[in-house]
């Protein structure tokens, strides 16, 4: 091993060190409680899938998978997300029945990054899945369990951002004829280049009329009002429909206390191309990115079961971030020991661990630097030599 | 995406489903606490390493490690253990102060299999490492929250088997003069082919003293009697430093009051060749592996510090077959609602969830099959149309 290159992660990689890995394990726990309390169960899926299965129905890019060949010739990714995995195991495993299935993952995924400095290769994502279940009920489910899941971790200041893809996309082929030219829209869209867009608008061969709709897409954010707004500028069935589903969504989510973290935005799209209604992000305090996302979709047919399903994830990177950077307490206390004393030391270990204190047990010959050493804990205990020096 | 390929997984990869994941969770958590009510602080490492540090450091098979290449022609590896991780981790960051350190982990480690049916090629390790720390109080340390840790999970009966890399190491040398005839013999050893080592050693050109002593080293298990049985057929000082350390390590452990799960085994020798000392396996009911092993290792050297470390790692996938398959009680609640007393049923879901009931709300047109999925909750409750339905 060469001492330059000894030390060095791949690129994007990171390691976690204890003061960060106890919040995030804080952090964790909280969404993970709040899933259980709702019903529902955790599952795991490997870390590594078959490209031909997990990596082709995922609407990561081809350029941000990892990719290995097994002994026999077939390509395997680092699962990308945990969405396709887990339509995979609903469909081949828990949709026999055909009922309602509701699940929960804490799991890394895994997505090449082109330069150092920039993302990280390799994040946990903490999110649910309520699997063949079609009603509005269950988008306005899954919405405020996102939301009382993210107070019950300490966040605060956040918002729910709420859109619906058949808006825009019928919006976009409404006035431009084909999908072709509505994905370049909407790419504009998914990329939040609001710049892009207009000028893009600006530049087609509409009528007035017509590039007015389009840029008032950008304006249909906020509350409850902004529904009458949308469905001054749409016409189709469609697009009215996505409305309808809005308005009872929101019934829904007024139901259960949750709409002062919600607000509309009818430009939301996704890149995930699986995305089939109404859809989300949430956007807390001074984080750049959306600390987690979800919708629904219907990526299960992809894997032979027509069963439509809606989830998030959160990123607990982003959320971390969002929740910034108390320090947590110093709660260790230290017993040194010699020889003599040992079995005394042993003793009181126990009995502060018993009662919930950690303890650590150091044998005194064991440490160099005594002074540094202490500095570590928050109380300390010295049990050395004969009873006198207690 | 074929049909016949859709639901596959690569070799050896595994889903984890609701039941056995909530017991996999339980049982992390009891060793998770227990290492921290021990002072043991986790820490988090990437899946991904390059091959030239942690491949190349660690012990595992070349054979068995996933391997792919980054966009710069490096090549990575999927961690097949978390030992030499840490020990990069520990050196490149912790062992500044030249302290001792304690840390602990949880993580999928990956080792790639040759045939379907055969082992997992990813499975969880527990474990901790207690760096920087040379003495045998800190060897005894890591044995006593091994027990107690296991104990914590529910397991009752156990054994830790405790040898010392020296001492075989020693006898073999010294018998055999080579390093490389010794390694002949360790092979047998470390493979559990106690058959082909009396062969083999039948079968040397060598006094039948020499012999005997050879085929004495099988007797060496049991109580603290037989290390007065290996000093006999030892005359070198680094085994009979072996045998002090060990006897050293019973003192320690007998002040824990942890004698009860302990023998000692001088047959244990590792494939890990960075152990370097005392080392050990646990074993338990019927599980034909070890669920568990550990030791001292010099491998922080590797990285460039000059320090010795001791720890050990449960497999959870064999600490839970050790510890068999009750089946977790069905604790949740389904409140079935329609449209016209939503409200009360979230309201009474809330009630239920701060008192830390686990409920589900279904909406009643979102089930299809209703007396299969009643089925499937402890209880159920129903707020569908008007207040006479109650």
């Amino acid at each position: 091993m060469s001492r330059l290159f000894m030390f060095e992660k791949p690129l994007g990689m990171r390691d976690t060190l204890p003061e960060l890995y106890e919040k995030k394990y804080r952090v964790r726990m909280h969404l993970a409680e709040t899933f259980k309390l709702w019903g529902y169960q955790f599952i795991e899926t490997p870390t590594l899938e078959y490209y031909e299965t997990v990596g082709t129905a995922s609407a990561i890019h081809d350029a941000q998978l990892f990719k290995l060949l097994d002994k026999e010739g077939h390509t395997l990714v680092l699962r990308p997300e945990m969405t396709t995995p887990i339509a995979r195991v609903a469909a081949s495993k828990l949709l026999q029945e055909d009922l309602p299935v509701r699940l929960a993952y804490s799991a890394n995924v895994f997505r090449a990054q082109q330069r150092e400095g920039g993302r990280p290769a390799e994040f946990e994502q903490i999110g649910i899945e309520c699997i063949n279940e079609e009603t509005i009920s269950c988008d306005g489910e899954v919405i405020a369990l996102l939301i009382s899941s993210l107070k019950k971790a300490g966040l605060d200041q956040f918002q729910v951002s709420i859109g619906h893809v058949g808006f825009a996309q019928e919006l976009f082929v409404q006035i431009l004829g084909t999908n072709g030219r509505a994905s370049v829209l909407r790419k504009f869209l998914y990329e939040k280049n609001y710049v892009g867009y207009r000028e893009h608008v600006q530049s087609l061969n509409l009528s007035s009329i017509d590039k007015q709709r389009l840029l008032k897409l950008l304006q249909l954010r906020g509350g409850e009002e902004v529904l009458q707004y949308a469905a001054d500028i749409i016409e189709n069935g469609q697009g009215k429909k996505a409305i309808s589903e809005l308005q009872e969504l929101w019934e829904v989510i007024k139901d259960y206390g949750a709409q002062d973290h919600v607000k509309f935005d009818f430009s939301i799209v996704s890149h995930m191309s699986y995305y089939s209604g109404i859809l989300y992000e949430v956007y807390a305090g001074n984080v750049g990115f959306p600390i987690g996302n979800g919708g629904r979709y219907s990526l299960i047919e992809k894997f032979g079961k027509n069963a439509s399903a809606t989830g998030f994830a959160v990123r607990l990177d982003m959320l971390l971030e969002a929740l910034g950077s108390n320090q947590l307490e110093n709660d260790t206390h230290c017993i040194f020991f010699s020889q003599e004393r040992r079995s005394e030391a042993f003793q009181l270990a126990g009995k502060m661990r018993e009662q919930g204190q950690k303890a650590v047990l150091q044998d005194i010959t064991g440490v160099n630097n005594l002074d540094a050493f202490t500095k570590k804990f928050a109380e300390t205990t010295f049990l050395i030599g004969g009873r006198s020096n207690e």
